[in-house]
């Protein structure tokens, strides 16, 4: 395993990070197909990785695999969970009901992994006061008095862009730890508020540039 | 700059490719504020990169910058813009008018950089027919006829992930070289077909990932 990779902290590489939630997504579809046993070169194929690259990753959490033999997926996929913080519960704040902040509240993957939005906010008064996947829409000036008697894991922001730094303010000044956007802005939190973007037109940008490089190229 | 990060073909290394987005929504914020230049460390201090970042990614793309004197705004973004393939418009087809459907098709922010979604398809019967976004929402059924006569840059899939192998199979037969993915499968494609992943799960996990990495150091 190529020792650059590792942080000088012992902790994770961001890497690896982002490639456990992929191990997570196949494994678990391994799993429901009854499959029991999988090796690295069949992950590798399966997600375009390299077995070496597979198996230097999965070293990071003990040895789970058994050469000659592969992986336990129901092992692994124990293992990767508990990695992930799986293992408990996440409680969610969303604040903007649009369609995409719609979208968001309704996808049952994200309850049936532990995270539960309990609370929906939104600027608009005729969104206010509906339902919306068994939360009521509430008023984003109540978002504060919220917050305080309701501990919050992880604020998510579905807000147009420049009313999202005010809300996610508003999330670090209750003790919100990180915060979900979904926002075209460049958030400014402090060092220890964790913060995943969505910018879902950056991943469109990235396919243009690849698009117009596979034209220059034919 | 560090020649490893250099492709052997000449290309972009992946990791820059992914930082343009990031500096184009940033300039542009600067443009609309009416700021003429901007030196490395203002950028790298904005958007938490080293200034020697920067440099070696902008340097990539020619020398824009003066030293000691910073970047033009005004030219930094037209080249980017055309590094990033923005000087031509995209058409995109959606399959999937759910929430998350919904949302794209009503992004003002794709049309703005020349990304038109020009027709939906669900396999709804109580969706289809309905206006959404200046689209009549179309039969699932049509899919292929419909892409057959009209050539498509970006297919979008925003299905459920049971059948979003089978919609990707059709946009890769009938010739669109590029799919932007939002549905919670790693698909198969053949090697010369691009495409984005938005996996919002995986997104979650690594902010939960965090979460407990952070827990356990307190």
């Amino acid at each position: 395993m190529p020792s650059r990779e590792r942080k000088k902290d012992g902790g994770i590489p961001s890497g690896v990070v982002t490639r456990l939630p992929i191990y997570l997504r196949y494994l678990t579809e391994l799993q429901d197909q009854g499959v029991g046993r999988v090796s690295s070169a069949q992950l590798g194929e399966a997600l375009s990785f390299t077995a070496a690259q597979i198996r230097s990753d999965l070293s990071y959490f003990g040895s789970f695999g058994q050469q000659g033999y592969g992986y336990d997926v129901d092992e692994l996929l124990r293992q990767i969970s508990r990695i992930l913080g799986l293992n408990r519960n996440y409680v969610m704040v969303l604040v903007g009901a649009g369609n995409l902040g719609k979208a968001l509240a309704s996808y049952e993957n994200f309850r049936r992994r532990g995270f539960e939005i309990r609370a929906i906010f939104d600027v608009d008064e005729l969104l206010v006061g509906n339902y919306h996947a068994c939360c009521v829409i509430q008023p984003v000036e109540q978002l504060e008095e919220y917050l305080r008697s309701n501990p919050t894991d992880i604020g998510i922001i579905a807000t147009p862009g420049h009313v999202s730094q005010e809300i996610c303010d508003t999330f670090v000044k209750c003790g919100v730890p990180s915060i979900w956007n979904f926002s075209p802005v460049h958030l400014q939190v402090p060092d220890e508020v964790l913060v995943e973007h969505i910018h879902l037109t950056d991943s469109l940008l990235r396919l243009s540039f690849r698009l117009n490089e596979q034209r220059q190229k034919a």
